[in-house]
This record gives C-alpha cells, structure tokens and sequence, in this order.
C-alpha cells in the first residue's frame, strides 16, 4: 500500500507541483502529517500549516497561491475536500476488503452460497438457503440466519446477528454487537392482566449504501409479506431502536440513541439528532429535522421543519419558549408584585 | 406446516361456514391474504375487506351478519381477535420449536445437563452445572455460565450472554445481544479521588413467560443471596438498562430505551414506555404508566399513577404545563406590558 | 475459598474480639448474613442487626461499644466499609481469576503473544500481532482484532469485541457485548444528496482500573494517529455511546445510556448521571457534574459545576425554574386576571 504522488494525482485528477515520485503510504489531517504522509488544505485557517508541514505532499485547491516557501509536493486539484475524501475512500476499500478466505470453524446451512473473494470468519455461522454475494467480509462470531440475502461488497462486523430472512443490499456496512430482524414488540393483552406475545413473522429489508452502527437493533415487521425498511444511502449510528414496520427514506442520517417506535415512516434525506424518540404510527416528510433528546409525538407530513422538546414544536419556538423557561422564576417573582402592587391601587382598596 | 379449515376450527372453538377441507398454510392481515391463508375480521372498519379478500378462510365473530356475497370461507367465534392471536401463537410455536439437536462444534461444562428436544446451536457455550430444561432452543455463539438454569420451552437467541448463576424460567425468550447478570455499577470512592470496584455477587432471576428484547441488559445483584427480579409475564423491548437488585412485577412491560437505576422496585401491570429513565432507590407501585422520555426521581407507591416529565410528575398537569410553555414568550411579553402600563398609571408617577 | 477469622484481621489490619478460628467462606449484609458469612458494621442505623445477627464475625469500628450481648465474632478496625470493600475486592479477584488455561476450539491469529496465567475462552478470536499481558481472563465468544494490546490482570467478559489496534491497559474489566473500536459516524455530504462514509482509522486508548459495562459502545477516532481516550480511573456503565476522538479524564464516572458526541473532551473526576447526552466538539472541565437525562450543548471548560436540563445550565436554577414550570397554569391564570383588572382600571377606560 504505497503510491506515488504521481499515481494519486491520477486517480483524483489533479496536477502534480513537486516531486512526482514522491511515495505516499498514509493519509492524515494536515496540522500531524508526517514523511511519506498526504494531507489536504480546504479551510484557509490551516493555511499556516502547509508552510511548515512533513507531509509528502498536499492536496490543494488548483487555484491556491503559496505566500511563503514549500517543502512539500503540492497536487491541485478543483475541490481538494472532495478529493481527500476520495483518497480516504480508497485506502478503506484497500484496508476493508484486503480479508479473504475461509477461517475454520466456521458453520454453513444447506443451500447457502456465496460469491468470489469472500472473506468468512471463524466462528461465524450460516444458516440454510442464505444467498451472500460477491467480495462480502463477514466476519468472526457472526450469526446469518436462513433465507437471508446479502449484496455484494458488503461488510458484516464481527458479531452481528441476522435473524432470518434478513435481506441487506450492496456495499452496506453493519458494525459489531447490531442485531437486525429480532422480533418486535407486540403483546396482545389477555383477561387476566397478562399478555400473549403476537409472533413477529415480517423480515427487515436494508437498501445499497446503508452503515449501521453498533449495537443498533432493527426489528422485523409483525405480519408475513411485511418488512421494516432502512432504504438506501441510510447512516444509523450506535445504539439505535428501530421498531417493527419502520421504514426510513433514503439518505437519513441518524445519531446515536434515538429510538423509532412501530409502523412509524420517516422521509427522505431527513437528520435525526441523538437521544430523540419518535413515537409509533406517525408520518413523518421529507427533510425533516430534529434536535437532540427531542420527543415527535404527532404526524408532520410535509417535511422540511425542524422539531425540537419532548413533546417536540418547531424548532425556533422550542428555543424561545426555553429562553423564558430559564427566567421562569424571575417571570413569577414579578407576576406577584405586579399582583401585590395592583391590589394596593387606589381603585381596589 | 399445513391445515385445513377443520382442524383449525377444532383448535380455537369455532364453527365453519363453508369449505371445511380448504387448506391453510399461512397468517396475514385480512387486507393482504391471499389464497392459502387465514385472516381474521375484529374491528368493524375492517369489513369491506371480508368481501373481496383472497383469503382462504377468515375468523369472524359469531354473530357476525355478511351484507354482500362472501367468496371466503368464514370460521365463527366468540372472539375472533383472541381466536387469531391463539393462531399466531401455534403457529410461532411450530416454527420457533423446529430446531432440534446439536450442531457442532458447541461447548459444554462439565456437571451441565438438558431435557429432551433441546436444539443446540454450534459456538454456544454453556459453563459448569448448569441446568437446561425441556425443550429449550439455544442458538448459536449463546454464552450460558455456570450453575444457571434455564426452565422449558425457553428460546436464547444468538448471542445472548448469561453471566453465572442466572436463571431463567419457562416459556421465556431471550433476544440477540442482551446481556444478563453482568456486574452492577457500585463503586467505593477513595481518598485519592479513584474508586475501587465493588464486586456484584448476586444474580438474576427472570420468572416464567417473560421476554426479552434485543442488546437489553440486566445485571446481577450485589450481594451474594440477592437477586435482581423479573418477574412472571415482564414484558421488556430493545436496549433497556436495568440495573442491580431491581425488582420488576408481574406483567409490567417496558418500551425500547428505557433505564431503571439500582435497587428501585415496580410493582405488577405497570407500563412504561420509550426512553423513560428511574432514579435509585425508588418503590412504584402497581399499574404506574410513565410517559415516553419522562425522568422519575421520587417514589410514588400507591400506584394507579400516570407520571410525565423530567422529574416526572402527573400526566395531565405536565401536558397543561407544557402547552403554557408552548406559548412563554407570549407570556413573557404579556407580563412586560402590563409592568409598562402599571408603571404609567397616575398612582405610581 | 475458606478462612478463618484471624487470617481475615491479618488481611485488614484488625484485631480479633471472640473466635479466631471461626471460619467464613462468604461476604454477605450484616441484615442477611448466616454462619461462615463474614459481614460488617459501619452506618449507626443498622447497629441493630450485629446483636442478631448469625453472621460468624462482623467488622467494626475500633471503638464500638455493644450495648447488649453479642453472639458473632468481632474484627475491630480503623474504617470498616473500607476494610469490607477490601475483603469484597480479595475475594472477586480470588473467584475472578481462578479461570486458567486455553479452551478449544480457540482462534489466534499470526504473531499474536499473551503471558502467564491467561484463560482463553473456546470460540475466542484473537486477530495478528496482537499483544495480550499476564493474568489476563479472555472469555469465550470474544473477537480481539488485529495490533491490539491488553495489559496485566484485565478481563474481557463473552462476546465483547475490540475492533483492530485498539490498546487496553491493566486492571480493566470490560462487560459482556460491548463494542471498542467501531467506526466513528462520519460521512462527507455529495451533491446528490447522498453521503460518503468518511474511513475511521484511528483507534481507541483505555487506560488502566478502567470498568466498562455491557453492550457500550467507544468509536475510534478518525485519523490514523488520533485516539479516543478512555483515561485510568473511568467507569462507564451499560448502553453508552462514545463518539470519535472523544476523551474522558481520570477518575470520571458516567452512568448508564449516555452518549457524548465527537471531539468532546471532558475532564476528571466528574460524574455523568443516565441518560445524558453530550454534543461534539464541545469541552467540559474537571470535577463536572451532570443530573440525568441533560443535554450539553455548549463548553463549560472551568468545571465544578453542576448542570440540569435540556438544554442544560445551572443545576439550581433549573429545578427553580422547574418548580415555576410545574404551576405554568396557574401563573398563565393569574396574568390573565391582572390583564383584565387592569383593562378594568378607571384610567385604562
């Protein structure tokens, strides 16, 4: 994993200024970059560091006119940011997909298959007529249930369990200790004050593009033919619920902690802050935001707000409502001598 | 997996109007089933669907009257909502009670034995004299400590972890990821400012018919002799936190998210939902209903309460708190008018 | 796992008042104690119980007087808590640490070493070049990725997993499920709409006597060279997020479902209640104190404060204004009235 600043200029399609042999085996910010290092300037505040860095070369806007020396190799490109993130994708493709082969024991159901370049951990545990695809990485200790599917280029961290029927699409990413398709939580309540568990027959179904934190749990829809559904490009984060016939829209984000009662729809390229809760059978638009710890108890259909409290409001009158919150004994204190001062009016005596 | 119309009127008590000898293989709602499946019609709003389902059979109530021409054939009951969910039920046990015999490689202790029709996934690991009844389903990479016992017909899903000396009664199931007996939170301070780490000796002990949902934790009791309690019929979701020498009662079902701190007592058919957070050292009696994110801090023992809020306090005046706090900075601005007019009236210039 | 009395006095420093060849094999609450429990005397309020008491020695203080007969053993010492906390701590790392030896099926990846004394769980992974220390208790089902360190006498509960490079000091003990290492939730926003995943490849430092509870989550930090620090001294509790490049000071205790976002530093010897969230990138100082279910969302870098509420400030100020917003109707009544009295006045008509 060494290249040279030549062959990096290629791949983000920039102009070399320096030396264009210079060989490169790490990325890092620019303000630590070291020897046989590549870093990047895109805020003009780090500008000072570029004059001072170790790094090997720099990434920088084609436009960007040195003030002081350099003694590093420059490669300008139109939008260094964009192509950092370029180079930061690559090296994790070349670090992420490097695992292959077969680490025994390992337990495969009948029927299962799967692709070329796959890389399946010890202890890891297959069950019957899953279809895994092409240069998936599943790693040690975790558990795919039967019937599951699961796209190609995906990783599968150590840990994570699939209950059956699990579909997940392509280059997805679900980290350690996340358990998707566990039942959801319905109990139908009985005479004598207990409950029978209402058996959870739907699946989940996650799209292309999809990163699931760790120790996330998605539930699978209740009834059979049904299925709670994360689309694609969603980023959950760590620790989220996600209850049965859920479905999020494309391009959500969500931040660690928040939990998402059943039946509940959330829209497209929404931004879910962390801790919030989202009560069940709501809809939910498009673009929809909402701050942290905030509680959504009612539908808002038409999307593009910003909620926030517990029951949640709009946003900005969240924040002015909360400003007097914090006067509240101040407001109350004068409430009673304006009280106090109308009651010895002449008028009222 | 299949049955006909017959046998499952036999089952739930009902009386067939129709083909007796249809064949059944599957549930589903009645506004989806198609041919093979039974539905079942509870709630009125529901009927037009009775008249153009697909359906194979549909549970209706026993003096249910058909207004147009039915193409299904109808099973009458007393209850058709208890009727389906008795279905359900079945139908989960037959599924979920499959799995039998031992997939290797698997780890077992010396001194630990189990009943009949135990299915026993491979990379489970089950400690030293410990007891598993009749019929339990222990799935694969399951962590089962020494001296616990697990009662019949209890399913442990993959990658549940019992810390020693728990126990588990009959007809329970335990989801992914959750965590039972691990070490409560004590620790002693020191002078020097750190903390040593108050070893947790008691454990765990979870009644009969009692689930668990997904990555939940519950830890074990301090003392050596004390137990941390869920009792009979407990009912907790995904991601709860339930801290040591807790006790939970009868029947009491818990919503994703939510966290009981030490020693607090909940008494029997309490519900509680999202996110919900208790103090220590607190005693709630029966049938309390704790609103989504609300935070208890004080004891409130008599039960039959409905608390909302951090700290909590009764519902209905939280809500009416809150819609005056919605409007604060009208207030705010109300009350400065009112300063301004006092201010200007002839008694006070 | 038996002592007498007099070994136990030797251990503390205490001296024997009564039998001192009784022997004791347990630790239990001077309330609940039996014959061979030892127990203690320390809070005035329970004095009762030692003349009742079954237990076969009890620690007191060197100057406790009976007040009647006594029918145990006494240890007089200088601080009985602190002499049972060290009894209680003897006897975890007796039971703790008797689990010896290598049970297989176990995974070790190439030029991964560990020392003297080590327990090594059936199902574990441990990945290359990974360095593991003496006395270390590594239980089953645990995934230790690549270029990790553990050091002396730590413990690693079933199912945790270390993600690759992660560093664990000595006298750590980390809870069943819980997750180190996993990548930060960071994601580079396109001009589509959609996000690229921005590559996690720093790592994660825990220093030493740090406890972690079960399934919590610590990401890595972004860079290559950058850490998330756990410092020594911390306890984190259940169910926790940690984001990327967060650090956490020594001695800091954080009870169970909190969550700090990324970038956050927060300083020693603080205590987080449950149920607080903390944003990125803000920076809190030494001996900070947060009451539960909080949101932070600005820097208090001088510490030694108390904060409350969501957003949070002062903690007295926020129950103040708690108080007031629990009779928010009544003030909204009562600034009516005075509007109407006012309008009333001869002047305003």
């Amino acid at each position: 994993m060494e290249f040279t600043v030549s062959q990096i200029a290629d791949l983000v399609g920039g102009e070399v200024q320096g030396d264009k042999r210079a060989k490169v085996r790490m990325l890092a910010k620019i303000q630590e970059a070291k020897n046989g290092q590549i870093s990047f300037l895109s805020n003009p505040k780090y500008e000072n560091f570029i004059y001072v860095t170790e790094a090997s070369a720099v990434i920088v806007d084609k436009n960007f006119e040195a003030k002081k020396p350099l003694g590093t190799t420059l490669i300008r490109v139109k939008d260094p940011y964009s192509s950092f993130t370029l180079l930061l994708e690559e090296y994790y493709k070349i670090i992420s997909f490097q695992k292959l082969g077969i680490e025994e024991p390992s337990f495969v159901g009948e029927g299962s298959t799967y692709g070329e370049q796959v890389y399946r951990g010890a202890f890891s545990y297959i069950g019957k007529n899953t279809q895994i695809g092409k240069n998936v990485k599943i790693y040690p200790q975790t558990f795919i249930g039967d019937n599951c599917t699961i796209g190609d280029n995906s990783i599968i961290h150590a840990g994570v369990k699939l209950y059956n029927n699990t579909k997940v699409g392509n280059y997805c990413v679900i980290h350690s200790g996340s358990v998707i398709g566990s039942a959801g939580f319905g109990f139908a309540p009985q005479e004598d004050g207990s409950y029978k568990t209402i058996p959870q027959m739907g699946n989940v179904i996650i799209g292309n593009h999809v990163d699931i934190g760790a120790n996330t749990v998605i539930d699978c829809a209740t009834f059979h033919g049904d299925s709670t559904k994360i689309n694609d490009g969603v980023k959950l984060d760590n620790l989220i619920q996600v209850a049965h016939n859920v479905s999020i829209g494309d391009n959500t984000v969500i931040a660690a902690q928040s939990g998402i009662s059943g039946s509940t729809t959330i829209g497209s390229s929404s931004v879910i802050a962390g801790q919030v809760g989202i009560a069940g059978h709501l809809e939910l638009g498009d673009r929809t935001s909402i701050g942290a710890q905030s509680g959504i108890g009612k539908s808002v259909p038409k999307g593009n707000v910003k909620l926030m409290g517990s029951p949640g409001f709009e946003l900005l009158a969240y924040h002015k409502s909360y400003a007097v919150f914090k006067n509240l004994p101040d407001l109350s204190r004068r409430l009673k001598q304006l009280e106090e001062k109308i009651l010895n009016l002449p008028s009222f005596q």
